[in-house]
């Protein structure tokens, strides 16, 4: 369970975190400066998968920390970079999370492909991180656990997310530990 | 069937559905905002493909809503994103549909692939839906099968983009159940 | 044989077919107004091409119609992108045509593929159609069969883009009825 | 080991190296000139390589040279693109360092392309330097060799940056020699 | 052995060719035009080579014409893409070379195609050439060959640069000749 600096905000101007101790001063103030400063989260899914993984991201979400969560589905994948895109731009979202199941088909892995240059692509265009969780349709053994590694990969880049918008300090320390979502993590080498 | 609220439009200022009581003030008073708000749907399709999908397309859509539509056809695929950029751009559409048919050869997948990232891109540079239908060539066993699939993916995907303009809720409830367009529906998972 | 419509001109401004009833008034305004309006297409090829593509290209441009050609030729396919792109933006061509023939080796395959993705980029920038004209060295079962389908492939490509420019509802009567260029047509599916 | 010209800075706004003589005047002087002047690198890796990359590229930059240093970890190797490119826009960086480990499955691989296609993108967008330093988890016999090299490869194009930042002209004299960064030297052909 | 023709330089605002004859004037007026017409010839090669390609390429050039030369080393092929552009929009440079010599492992294939790619990205932004010369590592039988191909080909598409500045009329006149660079030409069809 990660516990966000529940006195800090980030300053959606500069991206820096403030101190929020001026907060204490009166509620007004505090409310007004609570709807200025609290960041917005992005959620974009698809209809195609076969697991609500918008919803695991957005309960993930909201048990860890207090934040605007705008959501939008789309029917597939390769309409998730615009989707993410329009999250950025016309919403004012600071991240996005793009979530998605890829078919089994080769075809399929090919669309996973061009999703993926387009949210890179929509990241680069917006300077903003639109973090892709992804889960191929083949990677479960059956669908009880496919539908267990969609919630969990959800959830495990939900709190990545948390991390790149409060805690980005707490990243640098996970640097090189062999961090995975969804499967057990690998670790650091032993050398 | 989709049944659009009829007394709603949207603002193509801000993207927002907002209320058309006022449409019944007069005649004349109506007529002019009708023009003003109408949404507009591009269709691209091409000559290459082996069966009339954007006559598919707009048979679908104006079974079920209102709406203008500015279609245009291309040679092949590849000239699809640059098609739908200008339907957006030039012509003010506000979503297009990019229908095709890639033929079957390896080297035709590969087209395939170039034009459906050239279609990304160009939704990345308008922050504008760029819906692709696209059927390959060797989906269907037979030409009617096949005939059959063009019709009902391009029917299913023209259903889409109404959701997206007018009722963008309708597919968040979708999210995560696993709705395919031409075939029959995975479902979500049992789990 | 496309016929165009010989007393209409496009108004590069709008993009609209205007009429050219005015042209009949005096000569000097004829002139004035032809060295104003005439559409300009580009043609870009290359020497690694072993049939002179761009020749045919303009050959069977001026037998159809009256327009401004510019060519430029370039050493391989991978330079045809920003050629083309060159011709839009500082010769002013209104379209282009780029004529290449990717050599036979997997290597060359790849070239092709990049020199493609470049072509659907540099018409995004633009808003502008290139044609791509590409034929694989291995496509032809001797030197030939290439030579003949090297002409015929370029020659329907030009007609596709008189009638881009020209004729773009011919196109449309066109759709899904499964064109090919060089080959016989596919035709419609038969359902 | 390098060993940097230290009576010279970067001037930022020409990119050309100067003579730092006037930094002898006065210690308020030189101290607001290095404030000014002082070359930023970024270095940006993941929690999902299983060495700290980050830590060996840092260590070796400050072995060698006085640089400002700007550290930021994010997942994986497609997050990558985006952090590099924020670095240069938003901290000022000069130069990036772009630390991954991609995984040994086929799926990784397809990302390791998609953040190679990214962070070519970043530095077209920004006039900008990202040396991509990707170690493959199966370029190594075991754990052990692969933590070696991830260490090597990290360490020596850190040079490889301050040759970019410094000594540029460094590189023009090892034009053609075969370096390789983790592994031994290839040299120049024998001819 | 090209010849070019002497009394003429390019108007770098024009791009076009023009005369000098004006140029006989005054030993100072010369000079003067001189400095502000001689267009610049960008080299950009890298110390992953085994070959010193920019060497070959800048030797070629000034046997041939009398061209300002602006040269910068980068470690690998993907660091090609940036370095030409900067060299075109930092430097000034109106056309550039970009030299490299891929692997030949698989990997090394594919690191290739994201620099041809980005090469082609970096043309497109700038509207100038950029004329990649790429030996693969496997292309040569033995070091030997090897390195007489690394030559030829680099010295055979500097040719090609000189044209691309001085006389793109020739380059039409070889249009669909089957140029070759570094092999044997592969010449036109029999048909």
């Amino acid at each position: 369970m990660i516990e966000p600096e529940k006195d800090k905000v980030i300053d959606l101007e500069t991206g820096r975190t403030i101190s929020t101790g001026s907060f204490q001063e009166s509620p007004e103030k505090i409310l007004t400066e609570i709807l200025i400063y609290m960041p917005t989260i992005g959620i974009a899914d698809t209809t195609f998968a076969r697991y609500d993984m918008g919803r695991a991201a957005i309960d993930e979400i909201q048990k860890n920390v207090s934040v605007k969560i705008i959501r939008v589905t789309v029917p597939g994948i390769k309409d998730l970079p615009v989707a993410a895109k329009k999250l950025i731009e016309e919403k004012g979202c600071d991240i996005v999370m793009a979530l998605g199941m890829p078919g089994a088909k080769e075809q399929d892995k090919i669309c996973a492909h061009e999703a993926s240059q387009g949210i890179i692509m929509a990241q680069l265009m917006t300077n903003t991180h639109i973090i892709e969780v992804f889960v191929h349709e083949n990677e479960g053994k059956d669908e009880k656990e496919l539908a267990f590694l969609m919630d969990r990969r959800t959830r495990e880049h939900a709190l990545n997310v948390i991390k790149l918008l409060f805690k980005p300090e707490k990243l640098i320390r996970e640097a090189g530990t062999g961090q995975r979502q969804g499967f057990e993590d690998a670790g650091s080498l032993r050398s």
